[in-house]
C-alpha cells in the first residue's frame, strides 16, 4: 500500500511545535487529541466517516528515514535534538474512534488520539488529510446510493481528481454503497470490484461504429456494454442490437436528456426484442440527477465528477484539537480554545447513539466521564484501533473495506427514513452533550 | 518521486479498449489525442495549466510490473494477449503541450499525445487526473495572488485534502505565485520553500499563553510568528510583545473579523513600539476575502481550504479526445464525436497567442494545418515534452517548478489587466479557430 514514509505529509508547524516543546520539556506531557466536525456541509443530514483504515495503514509507515531527516536538516526545519527524536519516532499511544463507515454528526468524536503531545502532534496533518478527504467522498456517495435505491452505482471519477485521491475516492464510494469502480489501482489495493468497457475514442478509432461494436463483441462477447451516442443514438442502438443480438448486455448513454432518452431507448430495445438489455447512464450525474431518473427505465448509474468532488462539499471540515493534557505534576487538565466561532469542548469524550425501542436512532450523545448506559438500546460508538502503538487487526486492507461497507449499511438502516431523502435540513438526529454523571 | 508503478491509476475501460483493439488489429493505428477544456469554471477569466511536470515524472514509471499483471489476470480484467502487450509496455511516442504555468482558454490544446492508439489510450486516465487536479488548484491560486498583489500568500491547506493531493496542491500553488507552503513533502520533492510556527494546541499544551510564547521564542528566537487568538486577542498581543520584545517577527490572527482586528492589532503593535512586527491572517481565506483585506494592514495571507478545493472549482473539466488516426492503408483521418453538448474538433492542432504591438494578448488562435505566423508578436504555445518516448530535460522536478513559476509570471504579465480582477465574466481573450491556410 504505502511504499514510502508517510511522515512528511505534514505541516511544517507540527515539527516546529515539536522542537519548541522538546526544548521546553513539555513534549512528553500525556495528551488527548480529538477529531470532530463543528458542522456538516450546508443542508446535509449526516456525514459518513471514511479513511480510518487508510490512516492505520499509513501509521505503520509513519517513520522518518534518511531521506526525510536529511531534508529536514538541509532545509533547516528543526534542530539536532528534534532530528534525533524523529529518527527514533514510532507512535506508541492509543487510538479509538468511530468505526469506518459509521455515520457522524456535528461534535461526534470520530477519532481520539492518546499519547505524548509529541507523538500526537506530528500525526495531525496526515490524520486530517485522510479523514477530511475520504469522509467528504463517502458522505456524498451515501446520498447518491440513497437516491439510486436498488439500482447499482458505479464510481467513474478517477480522471476528475488527483490520481491518488482517485484510489481513495473509489474505496470510500464502495464503503458508502457503490457496487463497483472503474479504478484499477483500487481493485489491486483493496480488492474492490472494477468494471469498464469502452469510450468514444474506441468507436472513433474504427472505420465505422459497426466495426467498433464488432471488435468489442468479438473480444468480450455479446454480454458487454456498448456506448451508443458517438454519432446518432437511435442508429447506435440499432447497430448494437444487430451486432450483438438478443444477448447484448447493456447500452450506455453519456450525453443529452437522459430521462427522455432512456424512455425511448428502452422502447426501441424492447421493440427489437432486447428486453434483457440494460441501460446504463453516465453523464455528469449527481444525487439530484439520479433522483430525477428514478422513474426512468435506467438500470445503473455511472458517477464521476460529483462523486470525487464530494458533490459541492469536497472536504469534511474536520479538525484535530487538544482537549486534555497532563501538567508537570501529572494532573490532567481539560483544555479548549476560545477563538471566535472556532471554540472546542475540553475533555476525553465518550459517544453513543441512542436508539428507540424499534432500533431507530434518536440522538447522538457525547460527554465526558462515566458512560450513561441508561438504555439497553444505546450503541457505543468508540472502537479501539491502536493499543500501545500496535494496530489492531481487522480494520485495514480489503478486510477493513468489507467491514466498513457493512458498518455503513447497518448504520443507515438505523437512521430515521428522512436521512435518505435529499432535501436540505438539519442533522437528522441532534447531538446532545451530557454532563458528567 | 514515484516509488511504484503509475500504470493502474487507470480506468478499467482503457485496458478493455486495448484488448479489443489488439484483437481487431486496430491497436497499432497511429493516433493523435488532445487534452482541452470545453469551458472554464463559471465566471472565470482564464485557467492555468499545471501538472505537466508530474505527468512526465509519472510517465517514466508507467510500467506494468509483476504485481500489476498478476492483479489484472486474477481479476480477469484482460486476456493473455493483452497481458503480454502490457508486460513490455513503454510509451514510445511524442508529447507536446502548453508549458506548465501557461494560461489556457476554452479549446486550448493543452496537451497533444501522438503514438499508437494502444499507447495513448492507456495513458488517458493518469494524464487527466493530474491535469484536472493540478490545473484547478493553480487556476484558483493565480486569482488569489492577483487579489493579494505584492503581499505574499502561503499555502496551508494540506489537512483539507487527500495527503498526496496536498503535495500536488502545494506545488501548483507555488507555480501560480504562492511564496511558500506548509507542506513538508512538497519541500522534499520539489524544493519549494516551507514555513510554519505553531497552532492553538501548542498554547493549550502549556500552563499559560505566556509559557507557550516563552517556549516558542526560546527555541526559534524573537523573529518568529506568535498565534495570538487562543484566548483573548488583545491580551495575546500584549503578552507576545512582552515575551519577544521589539524583534517579534509577526503575530497570526486565525479567527474573527480580520479586517477590523488587523486594524486595531496594528495600532496596538505600533503603540507598543513594534512597528516592524508583521500581521499574518489565516482564517478561511479565499480570493474574495483576500481582496476585502486589501486596505487592512495585513502583511501575509495563509490560505487553506479554498486553495486545495479550487475555490469552488475543484476540477478543471479537461477531456482527452481522439482527434485524428490512421486507417489501415496509412491515410490519416480527422475524427470527432457528435454527442450532444460534448462535441469535439478533429485534427492535430497548432496554437498561438496573438499579441498586440504593446505585447498584450488579444486572442488565442487554434487551428489545423500550417501555422499562420502573420504577426511577429504571435507566440507559439506548443512545446515538446517527449520525443520518441524520451522525456526531454528541464520540465520535471524542482527545475520544472522554477520554470513553470516563471512561465506563469510572464504569461500573466502579457494578459490584459482585467484578467487580474475577480469579477465574473467571459474568458479574457477569445479563442479563435483558424481554418487551414
Amino acid at each position: 500500500m504505502w511504499q514510502q514514509p508517510t511522515s512528511l505529509f505534514t505541516d511544517h508547524y507540527e515539527l516546529t511545535m515539536l522542537q519548541a516543546s522538546l526544548r521546553a520539556g513539555t513534549a512528553q506531557r500525556q495528551s488527548v487529541f480529538e477529531v470532530f466536525a463543528r458542522r456538516l456541509p450546508e443542508g446535509r443530514r449526516y456525514g459518513v466517516v471514511a479513511g480510518t483504515g487508510r490512516i492505520l495503514e499509513g501509521l505503520e509507515h509513519f517513520r522518518f528515514g534518511q531521506e526525510q531527516l536529511e531534508f529536514l536538516e538541509r532545509a533547516n526545519v528543526v534542530d539536532r535534538q528534534t532530528l534525533d527524536y524523529l529518527a527514533d519516532f514510532r507512535f506508541t499511544g492509543d487510538i479509538h474512534g468511530y468505526a469506518e463507515g459509521e455515520i457522524y454528526f456535528p461534535g461526534s468524536p470520530v477519532l481520539i488520539v492518546e499519547s505524548t503531545f509529541a507523538e500526537a502532534c506530528v500525526l495531525e496533518t496526515f490524520i486530517l488529510s485522510v479523514l477530511n478527504h475520504d469522509s467528504a467522498i463517502a458522505s456524498a456517495a451515501s446520498r447518491m446510493c440513497a437516491a439510486a435505491g436498488s439500482r447499482p452505482c458505479v464510481e467513474m471519477g478517477s480522471r476528475r481528481t488527483h490520481e491518488e485521491s482517485a484510489v481513495a475516492a473509489a474505496r470510500a464510494a464502495v464503503i458508502a454503497g457503490f457496487g463497483s469502480t472503474s479504478n484499477l489501482e483500487a481493485g489491486l489495493r483493496y480488492g474492490v470490484k472494477t468494471i469498464g468497457t469502452a469510450a468514444h475514442a474506441f468507436t472513433l478509432l474504427h472505420d465505422s461504429e459497426r466495426a467498433a461494436f464488432e471488435a468489442q463483441v468479438a473480444s468480450f462477447g455479446a454480454d458487454t456494454t456498448l456506448l451508443v451516442d458517438t454519432y446518432d443514438v437511435e442508429q447506435g442502438v440499432r447497430t448494437a442490437v444487430e451486432v450483438a443480438g438478443p444477448e447484448l448486455g447493456a447500452v450506455r448513454l453519456d450525453s443529452g436528456d437522459l430521462v427522455e432518452q432512456a424512455r425511448w431507448v428502452r422502447d426501441l430495445l424492447d421493440d427489437l426484442g432486447n428486453e434483457d438489455t440494460r441501460i446504463m447512464v453516465t453523464s455528469d450525474l449527481d444525487e439530484h440527477a439520479i433522483a430525477a431518473l428514478q422513474s426512468a427505465p435506467v438500470d445503473a448509474y455511472g458517477v464521476g465528477t460529483a462523486l470525487v468532488t464530494g458533490s459541492g462539499a469536497p472536504t469534511a471540515s474536520m479538525v484535530y484539537k487538544l482537549v486534555s493534557r497532563q501538567n508537570d505534576d501529572g494532573a490532567w487538565g481539560d483544555v479548549a480554545k476560545a477563538a471566535k466561532g472556532k471554540g472546542s469542548v475540553g475533555g476525553r469524550k465518550f459517544a453513543l447513539r441512542r436508539l428507540n425501542e424499534r432500533g431507530r436512532a434518536t440522538a447522538e450523545l457525547v460527554g465526558i466521564g462515566e458512560v450513561p448506559l441508561a438504555d439497553a438500546n444505546d450503541r457505543l460508538l468508540l472502537r479501539q484501533f491502536v493499543r500501545g502503538g500496535e494496530v489492531l487487526p481487522g480494520w485495514t486492507g480489503a478486510e477493513g473495506v468489507v467491514r466498513a461497507t457493512q458498518r455503513h449499511h447497518d448504520s443507515i438502516q438505523e437512521m430515521p427514513g428522512i436521512a435518505r431523502r435529499l432535501h436540505r435540513g438539519e442533522p437528522v438526529i441532534p447531538t446532545e452533550y451530557v454532563d458528567e454523571a
